[in-house]
Parts: C-alpha cells; structure tokens; sequence
C-alpha cells in the first residue's frame, strides 16, 4: 500500500533499524485532571481509525526511564511531568499485526514488548501538540474513551488500576492538581480514581490526620455558597508519609 | 578465554541467537516463608564470584509471563508457583559488562532489558535443582545475603518494596504460609515484610476484622505454652478482599 504513512513509516523504519534496541517499545498513559474530571492523552495516527497511547521506541544509546521522558515529549509535546513505570506488556502478536497492510519489512511489524509509563499532570498546563506520526492528540475523558487499538486498552485499565493501588504511596495529588486546591476538589479526585462516591466528613479527617496539607488563610471566591477554604500540599511531610504509606496502615 | 563456562556459554549462544527476542531477559526474585524467616532463591554461576537470581531470555514464540514460568523452572526447578511482575529495568550496562572476559560474540553481552517477577511460595515445598550455568541454587536468608552481581541488588530491593506495598492487595500470606497456620506465624510474616514489630493484640484485631481467616478447632501442638489456634485463610473472602483492598482502605 503506497500512501502518506507508507512513506512515513518506511523512512521510519530505517531510522529505527539504525538507532532502536529490538524489542522494546514505550507506551505512555498520561492521566490529566482539572479540579473537575480525569482525562488521559491519545494520538491518532494517519490513516487509522482509532485512536493509540503516545509511544515509541527505545534508543540504543539511553536509559530506559531516558526513553520514555523523550518519547512522551516527541509525540505530545508534553514534559516536566512525573512518569512512573507501571507494567511491561509481552504477549505475542500485540503489536506486530498493527501495520498489516503496509510493507512487510517494516520495523513496526516486528513483534515488540511494550513498558507502559503513567504518567500524572494538571491538563490544564499542558497544549498537546501532534507529530509526524498523527493527525491528532487529544485529552479524552476516562469515562468516554474512543475504540483503542492494539492492546492499549488492556494498557489503560492496567495503568489506571495502578493509579488506584498508587494513592497511598505515590504523589498522585500532588502531581494532578493544581497548586492551590479545595478539600471538595482533593475528594473528588479520590472519587474518579476510586470510582464510588466518598463520605465528605470522613474524607476530611482522613485527610487532616495525615498531616500533609497546609490550610491557607485564602478561599476559593467566585462560588454561590460560602467561599471554601484553599490547601498546599506540605511536601515535606508529604513525601514523608509517601515513604511510610503502607508501614503506617499497620 | 577458554574454560568450561566459555564452552557453554558459546553453545548457549547459538541457540539464544536463533530462538529467543532480542534485548529481553527475565529475572525472578522468589520469596520463600518457613513460619520463621523470609529467604530467597539465588544461583551461582560457574567460574564467577557471587550470585545471581535465576533468569533467563524470552522465546520469540511464547508470552512473556509465560517466558518466567519456564525460566524459573529450567533454572531453578521450581513450578506452580504464584509469580508477578513487578518491574522492568533498563539502564545502560546493566547486563553487558558481565561476560566481559569470554567471546565478544556472546548473545549474553548485548544489550539487555530485564523484567522482573516475584515469586511467592512455601519453601519447606521446594527443592531448588542447579542448572548447566551453575554450580549451586540455594536458598539465602533476606537479611544474610551475599553478593549479588550485576544489578540484581537492585532488583531484589525494588522486589521486597514491592512485597511490602502488595501486602493489601496481592495474595502474599496464601503463597507464603503453609495451609495451616498460627495467628503468630503470620504475624512474623508481616513484620518480617514490613520490617518492623507490631503490636500483637491490633495485628490480631485487624485481622479478624478483615474476615479472611477460618479458625480452626485444630491447635498447633508441642510448644510449651498453651497450644495456638491453627487457621486457614477463606479462599472466598480472601480474594474478595484483594480486589477492593485499596477501595476499602477508604
């Protein structure tokens, strides 16, 4: 098949012939939050229906953790975010029927494992931008996803069960939230990952025994009812509590 | 150089070259539990000063899990065994270095990703084989080891942090434990994991709480206090519970 991504995708393939390590591929789930919903990042590739996670190949001169910082912001634009590695995929035949129709020597139909990165940011920092590869890249709500292809809906669920499992020992808050942010709008994140609503008052003195907030004499204004009050994250005893998570449930 | 190892390394070569994936390797960290202290499962390869965890190369025609089921069979004899995935490392030099005196050829010297697996089991049940690449397969105490090579003390550690955060919501104490067990034994096995002591009457407290263990009418004989009750954990309840383990935290 002779088309624009034909010739894309076999100039690509030189290029990663010489420069790849065989095998390895990255994928990357980049969770976005706005204080209101959860959103994840996906491209589209030319002359594809469907929509994909952003990933690419390993170089053969960087560190793995290098890659995927490097891939994330070549195909998004995104970076200065914190990437977390989650799982490596390695059934056989996930990716290698992907590009069926194009020519048969094609790097991209090799057969590859992929290790899936989460990734956590507030979306609303971030202007996703398309490479050569894609004709979009969009934040999509985690409720409403679009068909995913190949195995990246199987990356997906993984990625956002770890987010769940992570809540106590990552610095998921801290990362998808806005500097400033209201108690409602710390619980309501709690809830999209969780998925089940939260009681309002044992979520509050959850939180405040943990001890890593930092109560500000601001409020939020602008709202109807009485203005809530604004939070830090105190990163000092929330890094500390990040190390002890899981000792301190017992 | 020429020796016994080189001889076998050139051969094993040759077939890795023809039937295995590129750039992949597998490694295992597998736990085992006795009631009283926590060891895990290390090899020695012939002609080379310290150990190794048993790993091995991916088949182009297998999944990858089940790539580390075989693995840690051939190397090690141990099957049927609870393994998962934990994490996969990729720095640069991690693996190459370590054959630097034998051919420049080897397979084993490029460039390899590791992902790594834990295993979980009763060690009292195994009885660990050596292999053609080793001359012993031993099980080492966790706080007795000797020196790991390449970077698998880092892997190890990465495995045990792992173990520590999956005690909520990965069957640790139904790999660990024989059937039958004492309110004690788990116990141990929880501070041992989570290395530190609690305190007896909240662990058990906790525990009960959870609703996953059957009391038994049975008691554990022959000690020379009052006879502990023996339990089982309900398999029902049990997995139940790991699935909303973190759900439930909140």
């Amino acid at each position: 098949m002779r088309s624009e991504l034909a010739d894309i995708l076999l100039k690509d393939s030189e290029i990663n012939i010489e420069k790849s390590l065989p095998s390895i591929s990255i994928d990357c789930v980049v969770f976005g939050f706005d204080t209101a919903s959860l959103k994840v990042l996906l491209t589209k590739v030319k002359e594809k229906d469907g929509w994909l996670l952003p990933g690419g190949y390993l170089h053969k001169s960087e560190n793995l953790e290098d890659g995927a910082y490097r891939i994330l912001e070549s195909r998004t634009g995104v970076s200065e975010i914190y990437l977390q590695q989650f799982k490596t995929f390695g059934k056989l035949n996930r990716s290698n029927d992907f590009f069926s129709e194009y020519d048969k020597n094609l790097w991209h139909k090799r057969r590859f494992l992929s290790v899936g990165y989460y990734a956590l940011t507030n979306f609303a920092k971030v202007e996703p931008k398309i490479d050569y590869l894609s004709e979009a890249c969009e934040w999509k709500n985690i409720n409403e996803l679009p068909q995913l292809l190949m195995d990246h809906q199987e990356i997906f669920d993984a990625a956002l069960l770890e987010l769940r499992k992570g809540l106590n020992y990552r610095p998921v808050g801290l990362n998808l939230l806005p500097e400033k942010f209201t108690m409602p709008e710390l619980q309501r994140l709690y809830e999209i990952i969780l998925d089940k609503p939260l009681n309002r008052g044992n979520f509050y003195r959850k939180m405040t025994k943990y001890g890593i907030l930092n109560k500000l004499k601001e409020t939020r204004k602008g709202g109807a009812h009485k203005a809530p009050n604004l939070y830090t994250f105190n990163a000092e005893t929330y890094n500390e509590a990040l190390e002890n998570g899981f000792k301190e449930a017992w």
